[in-house]
C-alpha cells in the first residue's frame, strides 16, 4: 500500500480566507481552518459616501495564509498517517479581478507606511464599481478601434476589472498611480509571497486572472497594444512593460513555498504552488466541471462556469464575459459568466430589512422557512436582481434593484422569496443567452453555503431553471479545487479529469422541478424578462402596463 | 350676553369613529371621545386569500355612536355653561363608498341572526377592492352607451364604489343580494338609525354619498336609468326602484334625535341631525375649504377636496372622480379627488416591514427622524404609491407598488423616505391634472395625523409640490365639519360661510419649499411620471433604460 499524500488548497474570498487540508487519494477533507479578514465591514473597507467603493487590506490576506495554514498543518498532526513532508502541493484562489497596485519589489503599497492610510493603495476587490465610467469608455474605445479585445468577454468591459480599476485610480488618485510600478492579481499577489517571487515581471501570473479581465489572449499577442492603451491614457501604455506577456494554467507550477514562511506555517520548505486563480474556477474544479456540465458558485455573487474542449468550436456568446483557453480547465476552453449579487441580496434584505419578528436566533433560517411555505405567485411580486448592477448578460453595473407587486399586505418572507426568485431568474436568462450560442447545458451543480443551507433556494432554483438541481460533496470545492491543482503539480494526477475521479463528488440530495411550480414560474419569467429588457436595455420600447395585472393574475391563481 | 350652544360631530373612520362637542360661537372643541372599532383587524374584516377583501360589522358602527356621543355628553357636563338642551344640532360623517344591505326596515342583514356570518352582508368598507371586474365592465358599458353617468367621475368608475359593490354581491353573493331589500351608504345607515328614520325609501339620503359614487346627477334624472342599469344586470335595474330619487346637502335636517337614543346618550330627544356626509367632505369644510384651496385630507388614505362657485363653468376633469354640486359645501360644486393610499402604506411599511434597529418605542417615529436627515435624492431609491391601486388620476384599483433603485446598502429609512416621496409625487399628478382644467390651486391645507405628527410628510410635500404647506387649526377637522354642519341645521348660522369664519382657524406652522429640495424633487418627478406612465397608462411605449441611471445620477448629486 502507498503511503498517504497530502495537498492543501487556500481560498480567499469576499469577506475571509480558509484552508483545506485534503487526502489527495479520495479528496477527503481531513481539516479546515477559517480566517475572517480584521479589517473593515465584514473585511471589506467601505466608503460611507459612495457605495461603489469596495477595498482590502492587503496585509489581510497574508496574516490569513499563515492563520489558516499552519491551522490545518497543526490539526493534521492529530491524524494517523500525516505528517507535513507528505504534503505534496498546495494550490491558491482569491477572489478577482482584485489588482492590487505594487512597487518595484512586489510589495504591496498599502503595507508601506506611505500609504497605509491611502484607500486607492489597498486591493481594489472585485465588487468595487468605482470604474464605472471608466468601464463604459473602454468599452467605446475597443468597439470603435475595431480591436478584438472585448470579443472573449461579451463586447463590453466591466467596472470590476483590472483596466478600469487601474485607470480609475490613475485618475482620481495620481499619487498611488506613480508609485505602484506595477499591478497584481490577489491571486499572484498570494502565491508570487508565499514562493518567495514578487518580481512583477518574472511572476507566474494566472491565465485565469489575465483572461478577459485584463484582455489577454494569446490569440492577439497577450495584453491590448500599446496603440490601443495609449487611446485610453498614455500612461496605461506605459504600464504594459511593467506588467507580464505570459500567463500560466493552474497545472503549472508558480513557485515552490520558501523557507521562512514554510517554517512559520510548519510545513516543509519547497513544497511546489500551482500558479494562482479567481476562486469560482477552481471551485468548478472542486464540484467537478466537465463539457456539458454548469458549475454554479452560490456565494455572495455567483460565478456559472462550464467547459468546451478546445477542439470544439466556440462562437464568442454577447453579454457573457469571460471565454478563456485554460482558465478553469487546462486543454479547455473556459466560459465565465454570473450576478454580481446573489447572497449578498439576502444577507442586505437580514442586515438592512428584516424586520423584528424574523430577527431573532438566525433570520436567515427564519425568513427562509416561512417563505417556503409560500407557492410560486402567490406573493404578487416581482424583482429585479441588480442591487449590485449587473454582470451578466447586461453587464451594467449602473443597474439597481427593483420591486414591483407590493399590497398593503406584503409581508417579509414573499420579499424574500420575490429576491430569490429573481436571482434564479437572472440565472435562467444566463443559461438561455450561452444555450443560444451552442452551448447545452446538460447538468447543473451548485456549491457553496446557500446550495447547501436553503431548500428554498435550491427548490427554486429547480424549479424556475427547469432542471435538477445537484449539489457538489465538498463545503470547500474551491479550496478543494486549490487542493486538487496542489495534487497535480505535486505529482499525483496527471490532469484535472483524472484527479476529480478520486476527488469529486456530489451530495445525495438532488432538487427535482415540481411541475406546478415550473408552470407558474413560465408565466412568471416573460415578465422578469419584461422588466430586465425594459430597464437594462435601450433597445426596448414596448410598454408594461400589463405587468401589474399579470403578476395579480398570476397571484389570484396561486391562491386558488 | 347670549347663553352658550353647542354642537355635536361624529366622525367614523377607517378604523374608529369620534365624537367631538363643540362651541358653536368659536369651534372650539370641549369634549372628544374616539371607538375604535372591536371587529376584525383594526376595525376591518379581512379575508386572508384576497387582499381585495375589505368590510365592517355595522354593529360596531351604533356600538361607537352610543359610546361616543354619551361620553362628550358626560365629559361635558363638567364645563361652565354646557347643559345638554344647549346641544342645537348634530352632524354625522363616514367613510364611503360604504354600502350596507338593509332588509325592508332598513335593518342592515348583518345584524339578523341569519347573516351574522356573512361577510357579503356586511358592510363593503370603501377600500374594499373585490368588485374591480365589475367596475370595469361598467365602464366599458357606460362608454359604449355613450351616458353621461361617468363624466362627473373622471370617465372610469371604480371598485370601491356603491354599484361595482353591489354587483359583485349579486354575483358572488345572491343569497345576501336577495335578501337586501335595499342597500344604503353608511352615513345614512347611521343618520337613519339615530333619527327613527330607516326606511329606505323615505330616509333622506345625502348627495355627497349618491354624488359620483352611485352616478347619481340631478342633470339626468338622479341614478342612472334603468335601461342603463339592465344593461349590467336586471336585477340591478330592479334595484333602482328601491334606492331614492332625491339627494339632500347638509345643511338640510336629515331628521331629529328619536327618544330611546337620545335617552342613552344623554340628550334632550329632538335635536335637529344635519344630513350626513362623506368624512373628507366634513373635513374640508372643518378645514376651511373655500374656493382656491385644496384641503388635503392625509389619512389611511387621502382626499383632496376644492369647491367652485356654481356660478364659475367648471368642465369635467378626466382621472379626477367627484364632480358633484353640493357635496362639500351647499351652492358649490365639490371636486374631489384623492390617492387610494398613503398613511396607510407608511403603517403597512412599519407594521410588516419595519427592522428590529427601527421598532423599538414608536416605529413610526424612528424612521420619521432617521429619515428627516437624508436628502432628496441622497438613496438613489424612487417608489410608486399604489399598494392600494391608484384612486386618481388613473383610477385602477389593479396597480400595486413599486421600489426601483435599490443598492446593497439600501437602509429602512431611506425606503420609509421613499414612501413618502411616492406619495408626495402621487399628490402633485393630481394637482396638475386639476390646474390643467382651469381650476386654480392658490393654498393648500392638510389636515389629519399625519400633517400634525410628521415634519417629514409635511416638508417633502412642502417640498415637492413646491407651495406652503399649511395645516387645519382643528386636529378633528371631519368632526368638525359635523358639528358646523349642526350648528347650521341648529339655527346658529346662516350658512357655511359665516359658520366657518367663526368656527375654523389655521395652526400658526406653515412648512414652506426648500429651495435646493425643490429643485432635486423637480429632477426626480419627471422620472416618477415616466414610471406612472408606463405601468399605469397603456399609452405610454417609451423606453426606462434611463431610470436608474439618472437615479444613480441624483444620487451621485445629493451626496456631493
Amino acid at each position: 500500500m502507498e503511503s498517504p499524500r497530502f495537498s492543501i488548497g487556500v481560498d480567499y474570498g469576499t469577506n475571509s480566507c480558509r484552508a483545506v487540508l485534503v487526502d489527495a487519494s479520495n479528496g477527503r477533507e481531513l481539516a479546515a481552518s477559517v480566517f475572517p479578514y480584521p479589517s473593515g465591514k465584514d473585511g471589506i473597507l467601505l466608503d460611507p459616501k459612495d457605495p461603489n467603493v469596495a477595498r482590502q487590506e492587503p496585509a489581510d490576506y497574508i496574516a490569513g495564509f499563515f492563520f489558516t495554514v499552519k491551522s490545518v498543518v497543526a490539526a493534521g498532526k492529530k491524524i494517523r498517517g500525516f505528517s507535513p513532508e507528505r504534503v505534496v502541493g498546495m494550490g491558491v484562489d482569491t477572489t478577482g479581478s482584485t489588482p492590487i497596485p505594487v512597487n518595484r519589489e512586489g510589495v504591496a503599497l498599502a503595507m508601506l507606511p506611505k500609504f497605509k492610510k491611502d484607500m486607492a493603495a489597498k486591493a481594489w476587490l472585485w465588487k468595487d464599481h468605482t470604474a464605472h465610467a471608466e468601464a463604459s469608455r473602454i468599452t467605446k474605445v475597443a468597439r470603435k478601434a475595431k480591436v478584438p479585445y472585448l470579443s472573449k468577454c461579451g463586447m463590453a468591459y466591466s467596472s470590476e476589472w483590472f483596466w478600469s480599476k487601474i485607470w480609475h485610480c490613475q485618475k482620481t488618485a495620481p499619487a498611488v498611480f506613480k508609485a505602484a510600478w506595477s499591478w497584481v492579481e490577489c491571486c499572484d499577489f498570494v502565491t508570487g509571497y508565499i514562493t518567495g517571487n514578487s518580481d512583477p515581471l518574472s511572476m507566474k501570473r494566472s491565465i485565469c486572472a489575465a483572461g478577459h479581465k485584463a484582455m489577454f489572449h494569446e490569440g492577439w499577442g497577450g495584453l491590448p497594444g500599446k496603440a490601443f492603451l495609449r487611446k485610453l491614457s498614455p500612461a496605461l501604455a506605459d504600464l504594459r512593460d511593467r506588467l507580464y506577456s505570459t500567463a500560466y494554467a493552474s497545472d503549472e507550477i508558480a513557485g515552490n513555498l520558501v523557507a521562512d514562511i514554510a517554517k512559520k506555517v510548519g510545513l516543509p520548505a519547497g513544497i511546489p504552488v500551482a500558479v494562482g486563480a479567481l476562486d469560482a474556477h477552481y471551485g468548478a474544479v472542486g464540484s467537478g466541471v466537465k463539457p456539458g456540465t454548469l458549475v454554479k458558485i452560490l456565494g455572495t455573487s455567483t460565478c456559472d462556469l462550464m467547459v468546451v474542449p478546445n477542439k470544439e468550436k466556440l462562437e464568442d456568446i454577447p453579454g457573457v464575459c469571460g471565454i478563456v483557453p485554460g482558465s478553469v480547465v487546462p486543454g479547455m476552453v473556459g466560459i465565465e459568466a454570473g450576478q454580481s449579487a446573489v447572497g449578498d441580496i439576502f444577507k442586505w434584505y437580514v442586515d438592512y430589512l428584516c424586520p423584528s419578528g424574523f430577527s431573532k436566533g438566525n433570520p436567515h433560517a427564519n425568513l427562509n422557512a416561512a417563505a417556503l411555505k409560500l407557492k410560486p405567485g402567490q406573493s404578487g411580486l416581482l424583482a429585479l436582481d441588480w442591487n449590485n448592477g449587473n454582470r451578466n448578460i447586461l453587464m451594467d453595473p449602473l443597474l439597481t434593484g427593483l420591486l414591483v407587486g407590493m399590497t398593503l399586505h406584503t409581508t417579509a418572507p414573499e420579499i424574500y422569496r420575490a429576491l430569490v426568485e429573481a436571482t434564479a431568474f437572472g440565472a435562467l436568462t444566463i443559461i438561455r443567452r450561452i444555450e443560444e450560442h451552442g452551448v447545452k447545458v446538460r447538468e447543473v451543480i451548485n456549491c457553496g453555503g446557500i446550495a447547501e443551507k436553503s431548500p428554498l433556494v435550491m427548490q427554486i432554483y429547480a424549479d424556475i431553471l427547469n432542471r435538477p438541481m445537484k449539489i457538489a460533496g465538498s463545503s470547500q470545492t474551491c479550496a478543494l479545487g486549490g487542493a486538487i491543482f496542489g495534487s497535480i503539480v505535486g505529482g499525483v494526477y496527471r490532469n484535472v479529469e483524472e484527479a476529480q475521479q478520486k476527488m469529486v463528488r456530489l451530495k445525495p440530495k438532488v432538487y427535482k422541478p415540481i411541475k406546478a411550480n415550473v408552470k407558474t414560474y413560465a408565466r412568471l419569467y416573460p415578465l422578469y424578462r419584461q422588466l430586465h429588457d425594459a430597464f437594462g436595455t435601450s433597445g426596448y420600447s414596448g410598454m408594461l402596463a400589463n405587468v401589474m395585472k399579470e403578476l395579480i393574475a398570476i397571484r389570484g391563481g396561486a391562491c386558488r
